[in-house]
């Protein structure tokens, strides 16, 4: 294999449409919601109006009586499942927590958390039911902030679970989930050294991923058991276990069709509708369609952690890191599974630091269960770490891109979790955006200029792919990852890049988990990287079945044969015999041993980490405390970006999304602890007008793991953007933000406490 | 690998229930016309009112201008294609024909050949319009029987048309489009030592498969130009192409998703709606359904052709065959592609006959294109061969299957088109007939038996076969060839049986022409055998993989583990390690190298020939003409029957639609050319009443090319029919059918010239 450094490439890095363009800017792209079968029923849920209360009796025998309704479902139609962590892909699950979820069992945990549901001929129909049935409650104080959730006369949300993970754990009665830790060194000989030390406090709130698309799935189940599911999702494959587990059937029986998907960000890699569609399609004996509002979509569908950072980090005079240490806690919501672990080993590793030490906690509380959300739980670390790089560039009077340049991790260094890095491009992207002409561009009054940087490891997980050529020439690349972000075309340029054929002649298939090979769930930035590994080993088979095609036709022996170019060309005496195109070769394929088709398959142990540098510059206007984004800049190693314009809009996209996060971005609770704004009218997300065009600049420093050097780039972007921001407010305001969203009302309020 | 005919089977062989039967039997399953998109349109065909006609003018402007009319279509929209034979497979093809079959350009050829065709948004919309379409025509003679269309002053339907195929050809003007020969030894000279000669000349009419599903599709042309088809076929790859050329557009931009199938035998090769149906969608913007009525696909979709028979047979007194002639033409309908080629292969081939001489003739007339018919044009030539073999046995006062077992041929022995046979199996279906308990049992007055015998080649053809395993031991197998008679399970079964799992733990999956690779059409008795054989080939590289993986568990080399019985054991000294089930390696397959994902293709040049012997019984009622079938049983060789009942299914249905052919069908013409009976009323097909339970016999011969030693076993059986009902109406009334159908009247008449 060539080294990917050295390799030349033809259409990798080129531009080309994408495949599934068309359908999707004429409206012809069939979503979640799009799905329809004959007959079809439609379900609804009925959800908790409190966060926290036992339930005591569930009657849903009105709701059943209305005229149109063909089944009700409760927990009691689920069976009892595992009351254990199991670790799988993705951090890991709950049996037991993720039924519950679904349908609260005992305990409802917070307000919207689903107790019962309805399926009938109308959504209409089923709305009005859910309002008939019966829930007698007994309500119990709500858990709604980390710091009564630790206190220690707290109401305990899972009275019977104690906590695991590292090493000490809490003694119970807790609702610390679980514990992660990580050290290195000897931390007071460390911070013994340091000349200075900064430390903070940083807190951020819940946010969702504030996907377009609510989700949505049509289930039918036959008289047999066995059943079809259409839905949006990030993981068809996932859907399908998922659901198995939870009505408890066998998974051999399901066969899950993923639609397009109207942005996802890990946040469609859980499941809710489908098991309880499922149950209601079994007890119905009919399809049922499921889909949320946006209002269910933000009370009970998974945001990200809110969490609370404690860190202190030394540093000598000269400005080398000597310790660190970080005490992270992060809202589970109400059952188990924060990203604190992600937290965990992305918060410190950035930078050498032989001294340190990672607390995470895994914290339960009434607000809804915790999902992926782009990189989880880096975000909210890294603004921890980046804003006390700034501190410490500040007191030591130092650039801070110099400051990060000393203590930047590189190839053969340890990431604080354990494993020594290959080559990596941190160091790459800080020189690239010390460079940027953004870095020098003058500010003025009220403006400030904020830099940080950000880390993700990236997954590398199972992926399958099958490439085949037809007799026209064209080709096939067949997977079971769903396209998020451009995915269908990266893997055709790969397919192209080989065969050496137009990206245009090469029909990239997303398949239902029947028609395809096992692959993981689109997340972890690993499509590219992993799926695409499969897809360039199938089709390097399938460029051996061509040059032996090419040597039966010719006569000769296979090692006489080369490929070069699209074209099989005769070497070793056969030179005579010149050279013969794939599509001549394709012509043939019936005369010489029929059709080509090659499935590979992969499960690679890692991936390439990525790593990036933003800048940001900001102009605060003091009358108002509103905050506008003049200009940002996303410098960000991609190893080798195989469609730059998907690339951009990733690394765009990841911006923007942590740009909202940092400004104005939160849940707010009522004492009851009910969301006040489950809407996207009153939650605020960056639109247009709010942003500037975000620039990019892609560095490419190969990944020695990927046969072209990619790594992932998907979830690296939306890591720096908190503390890049929260910089450059400091630079603008002087005012050191520990607490987000920087929104007007938190602004106005810290400019007036620096005026008093 | 094991000799076919040593192998234990575990589970080939067994009945386990079809994965596709319960959707079946509960109506879920998806047919042609079952599938709809939003925004559908709805097209239907202006079709000519003459059989032979000349068109002057097409003016849809009138039909455009209706309300809700959407878009029209002539023969103008298509691209002009080359007029020349072009060989593929199932015989071949003219591109130009092609696309005057599905709209007629400058003539009319059969009555309700298609010569616009609208899309309107409602199907009644579009039939009113097609009314307001004004077609001049030109009307001519049309020619409506084979003495007409050969007569020395017959119109010329294709009137720039020379002949091809085997010399010498005959010297336009003519209607003769192609002509087959095969000749062995010297004619004279074998005619000359024989002591008996037998002949007659044998006359079948037009008839049709008479599958339930009518034709049907959906197409969606999008903006720039891809576009995907729903519909139901028995070749998605075929409809693919055969699109691609007619509308003049990229193959590669086609997606055909096949539905379930409601019979095809054939009829199910062409093409008739996809093209069209692309162009109005084209044009319109819209997606396009068509489908059509039971009375289009009777008056404008491919019968089988009718034929004349003339032949000779001459043996020597002990009974051994010495010469044989045939000249047979068969029509072809409006264009040329008769299934007269394969007919001249099968005629003579089952009996060893040293000197003959084959001619056959595809003779153009005004009726419409013949299309293929389970076992294309044999049950025609097998008719009379069949019948002058019982003839000569009534001759020679010899029993009828001793007279057919010493003529039979065997392995070693040439067929008349050139191949010697490997082996095969017609001596043991004669040897199983003749030991039948039917073939002894009494008979009363009016009663007869005939028996008789059939050839079918069998086809090879291109497959492709993907088989994977999940994380919970099941496996999937993946290809491209519809199910029609129970291939899902058979694939399944052979799935199972290699790697040693259960039946039901294999989900076999049919897909679209992007999901899957390249599969030739489901025909030819091919699917089970060579599509079987990319099963068979992936799952032996699935174990070759879990013997990797278990290697890779037990920390052994691969040669010290064997794969038995689904289980992955331990040997050469490793024989501590015990065995592991699939399972279980299943499960650690994301910790061994990712999933199990294989693909396999082929193009097997040959398959295995397979011969049927029949037996009938008739009772024929001397009063009213009306024949009664007492007993029916079907001796077939198998090869190996993967599934018996889907086995027996074949042979029972075969044998009934030969009855039918035999005993009742016809096209009834008037004087203009116009069909009188186009409806399943008046065409007279067998029903559950007309016929006893069919029996059958499976002999098993193993054919020496397939690792199991399977056969097709489709086509065959609807080759004796109609000789062993003939015969059988011999041995009833001493008369002698030289034409068909058997129908009442025609029996009356035969009875009473025979009295008279």
């Amino acid at each position: 294999m060539t080294e990917p450094s050295d390799r030349k490439f033809k259409q990798i890095g080129s531009r080309p449409i994408r495949h599934d363009g068309l359908d999707k800017v004429t409206g012809r792209a069939r979503f979640g919601a799009d799905f329809a079968l004959p007959g079809m029923l439609y379900g609804v849920f009925a959800r908790s109006p409190h966060a926290h209360a036992r339930i005591l009796s569930i009657d849903t025998s009105k709701a059943e009586r209305l005229e149109g309704v063909r089944a009700a479902v409760t927990a009691a139609d689920l069976p009892d499942l595992p009351d254990e962590w199991m670790g799988v892909t993705e951090g890991g699950t709950c049996p037991s927590e993720d039924s519950q979820n679904v349908l609260a069992r005992e305990k409802v945990l917070y307000h919207g958390h689903a107790v019962a549901a309805i399926a009938a001929t109308t959504f209409e129909i089923a709305r009005e039911a859910c309002g008939l049935i019966d829930v007698e409650y007994e309500v119990l104080e709500p858990v709604l902030d980390l710091g009564r959730a630790l206190a220690p006369d707290a109401p305990i949300l899972h009275e019977n679970q104690a906590p695991f993970g590292d090493e000490p754990l809490p003694q119970g009665p807790t609702n610390i989930a679980r514990q992660v830790a990580f050290e290195g060194g000897d931390l007071e000989a460390g911070f013994a050294r340091a000349d200075v030390v900064v430390e903070g406090t940083f807190e951020t709130p819940m946010v969702h991923q504030g996907y377009i698309e609510p989700h949505a799935c049509v289930v039918d189940v036959r008289e047999d058991g066995t059943s079809e599911i259409w839905c949006a999702t990030q993981g068809p494959f996932g859907v399908k276990r998922a659901t198995a587990m939870i009505v408890g059937c066998d998974a051999n029986g399901i066969k899950v069709t993923p639609s397009e998907i109207g942005g996802g960000f890990g946040g469609k890699l859980s499941v809710y509708l489908e098991p309880v569609a499922h149950v209601l399609s079994r007890k119905s004996g009919r399809p049922v369609k499921m889909q949320m509002t946006r209002e269910e979509v933000f009370r009970a569908t998974g945001p990200t952690s809110g969490a609370r950072i404690d860190m202190r980090v030394g540093a000598k005079r000269d400005g080398t890191l000597v310790a660190a240490e970080t005490r992270m806690a992060y809202e589970a919501g109400a059952f188990r599974g924060s990203a604190v672990g992600a937290a965990a080993m992305t918060v410190l590793t950035p930078y050498r630091i032989p001294n340190f030490k990672i607390l995470g906690l895994d914290v339960v509380l009434n607000k809804p269960k915790a999902a992926a959300y782009r990189a989880p739980g880096a975000p909210i670390a890294a603004f921890a770490t980046e804003s006390l790089m700034d501190e410490l560039a500040r007191r030591l009077d130092r650039d801070p891109i110099d400051l990060r340049l000393q203590n930047a991790i590189e190839e053969g260094d340890h990431a604080k979790y354990g494993p020594a890095f290959k080559r990596i491009g941190l160091r790459e992207t800080l020189e690239a955006a010390r460079a940027h002409p953004h870095y020098r561009a003058p500010l003025a009054a009220n403006q400030g200029r904020g830099v940080a940087c950000g880390f993700w490891m990236n997954g590398g997980y199972q992926s399958s792919a099958t490439v085949s050529v037809d007799e026209d020439g064209s080709a096939v690349v067949r997977t079971g990852s769903p396209d998020i972000g451009g995915s269908r075309v990266a893997l055709a340029l790969m397919v192209a890049e080989e065969l050496g054929i137009s990206v245009a002649r090469v029909r990239p298939f997303v398949g239902d988990t029947d028609s395809v090979g096992y692959c993981d769930p689109t997340g972890g930035s690993r499509v590219t990287y992993a799926t695409g590994m499969a897809v360039i080993e199938a089709s390097r088979q399938v460029i051996e079945h061509l040059r032996a095609r090419a040597a039966t036709i010719w006569g000769v022996g296979l090692d006489a044969v080369e490929w070069q170019d699209g074209c099989a060309v005769a070497t070793k005496g056969a030179a005579e015999k010149g050279s013969l195109p794939l599509g001549e070769i394709a012509e043939q394929m019936r005369m010489t041993g029929g059709p080509i088709v090659v499935s590979a398959s992969l499960s690679p142990p890692a991936a390439g980490p990525a790593f990036g540098t933003h800048l940001c510059d900001v102009e605060v206007d003091p009358e108002t405390g509103c905050t506008k984004v003049l200009r940002y800049t996303v410098v960000q190693d991609a190893g080798k970006a195989v469609h730059p314009t998907y690339v951009e809009g990733q690394f765009q996209g990841g911006a923007a999304q942590g740009i909202g996060w940092a400004l104005n971005e939160e849940y707010l609770w009522d004492e009851k602890g009910r969301v006040e704004n489950a809407g996207f009218l009153d939650y605020r997300m960056p639109v247009a007008s709010d942003l500037p065009m975000i620039d990019t600049v892609i560095v490419e420093v190969p990944n020695p793991l990927h046969p072209y050097g990619v790594r992932g780039v998907g979830e690296t972007p939306i890591v720096p953007p908190l503390g890049t921001v929260a910089n450059a407010m400091r630079a603008a305001t002087g005012v050191r933000f520990y607490s987000l969203p920087m929104s007007p009302p938190r602004v106005l309020e810290a400019l007036e406490s620096r005026q008093g």
